[in-house]
């Protein structure tokens, strides 16, 4: 792909923000994508590959949202960069014009999203690419279930390296108020009471399992110096029930 | 090396194609390499350190092949670079003037091949850089054994990170024509009889192992969203029969 | 990180050394860093991000030793390029001019770091960034324990991925004259008393563990063709005895 674009664009300026999204992990990437898009400069091109449905179907799509771009397949990948933006126009990818001949039917990556992503940082328009569509697939939501007073249906959306399971709770479900009047977290018959500032925090007791807001707006599950992923049984995707005790 | 190829040269664009080739799989090096410089520009200088026998009498050098240059150790490590192009001309680099010094006994990477690949990049000719050979070492061929009518005696040349089993089956041996009259593919016990279009093509059946004529233009083991590999306790260089049933 | 930089300096040159030090192991990464550095330019701007204390008293500095300058959390991570530096200035980061705001209490590399190395390669200098300190974290130091006449208290230092286990020992310590007097290495019930030119030399004896001087300056303990670190169960930091048998 790199190879591609460079044959494109041999200006282009290639940076690569990860390459450990597990396989078929479609909701993995969207979540880090969405992270990681927000530090990135206007005009910023995305080029995003987790692709399981190469071949078939499956439609090639540029999305500009944010003043970014992205491309990559419709399966989903893109839902929360486009749940997260004001606004956001889609494009279906047609024109072959832009593809690299002959396109396999096994790495759309190499064949149509690096090709046309090396068109756009060369100024080619949207309009040139393709025909605008608004039923792109979508995730589900990131915005957890309000099962009632002081209870809310979180679930895991990302395990990071460190073993930091990450929920889809932002302080605006989950608030100061809630937290102060006792919120606590329960998953595989585990409960999380301890909130704490930072992953060092101490805290006021000595639970290994804590809760602590993540960099990127959500709240995490983390362990002191372990993995709480592997404390927990945890996987992504997992539910995760907010009750008051 | 990037540090070594930065102060040879301070506008040298560097880019990363893989760190994960398997330590000492100078077979799996070869392939990726070879697959991966397809898409890569003229002129393009490849760095490749799969190097067991650093320090011994093992010999650097530069190929010169499909106007691209590649540099490292001649362990074979080039061999499908060389065997995939129509020309290939192979220096071994005898000028220490070229070299980082002192050399270490441990890491030509750093002290042979990325200076080398400096001095490329400023226009330094494989002249200055060392003498025509042509004894260079080559890996076993690329090409299966024809064992008779319908019969191929094939190998898996490389397991990609989904657990995909990469033969080095392509269309010209394993043609169009064997398929349609019932080819199969046995390893370890097992018989793999459905070819599908893509990876999430259902085919005709629900058979979990498959073939797909993946994107390098080698027959692929796959499973659905699993890793064939492991299904199959698959092992790079282990055989595959492919027979008529 | 990536995109802050480039958001602060549109002209930035990013390189990746490494994303592969195992989590919170700062010793490692100062290690690796420490080597990494000798073989980039002057100027280089090094960030470096192993931060388990992140959110608390911790310190954000800048170092700059050997014409190079080092963005990172007070913790020891720059302690071997201290160390290994004739001179080293360590400012304290408290301009919050340069960070990004709001500043997290989870990710400073995101947040102080990569902005503040940005700024520097827009040419900000130490004087504007913060306030020189002398109070700064340093590790054990490198150099190992003498025991007694041929005898050294080593340890390991770094394992890296071919499960080499890379000691403290340089030829300033154990020196060429021991070597032949015979000096032996011990750890976890096992000796090695074989000591080899480079990996794949055969040496005087077929003994599978055996020891050789790293491109680093270090002596490491390899095996042929497998882990030594897997032989010997060996872990990062573990004691080495030198003795002379």
């Amino acid at each position: 792909m790199k190879g591609v674009i460079l044959s494109v664009n041999p200006d282009a300026r290639i940076v690569d923000i990860t390459h450990e999204i597990p396989p078929h992990d479609i909701a993995g990437a969207a979540f880090t994508l969405s992270v990681a898009c927000r530090s990135f400069p206007a005009q910023t091109i995305h080029l995003s590959v987790v692709d399981p449905g190469v071949g078939s179907a499956r439609r090639p799509i540029l999305v500009m949202a944010g003043e970014q771009f992205f491309v990559g397949p419709d399966n989903g990948i893109f839902s929360y960069v486009i749940e997260g933006a004001a606004r956001a126009h889609v494009v279906h990818l047609t024109n072959p014009k832009y593809f690299q001949h002959p396109v396999s039917d096994t790495f759309h990556g190499r064949d149509i999203f690096a090709p046309v992503a090396g068109a756009l940082s060369n100024g080619v328009t949207a309009a040139e690419l393709g025909t605008e569509i608004d039923d792109y697939v979508r995730l589900e939501p990131l915005a957890p279930d309000k099962l009632g007073k002081g209870k809310l249906g979180a679930r895991i959306i990302h395990i990071d390296r460190f073993g930091n399971c990450i929920t889809n709770l932002t302080k605006e479900v989950l608030t100061p108020e809630m937290i102060r009047d006792g919120a606590q977290l329960t998953l595989n018959g585990k409960t999380i009471k301890a909130f704490r500032r930072f992953f060092s925090d101490k805290g006021d007791n000595d639970q290994m399992l804590f809760a602590v807001w993540g960099s990127a707006g959500f709240l995490e599950v983390a362990a002191t110096n372990r993995s709480a992923a592997k404390l927990l049984k945890a996987r992504r995707g997992q539910r995760v029930l907010v009750s008051t005790y």
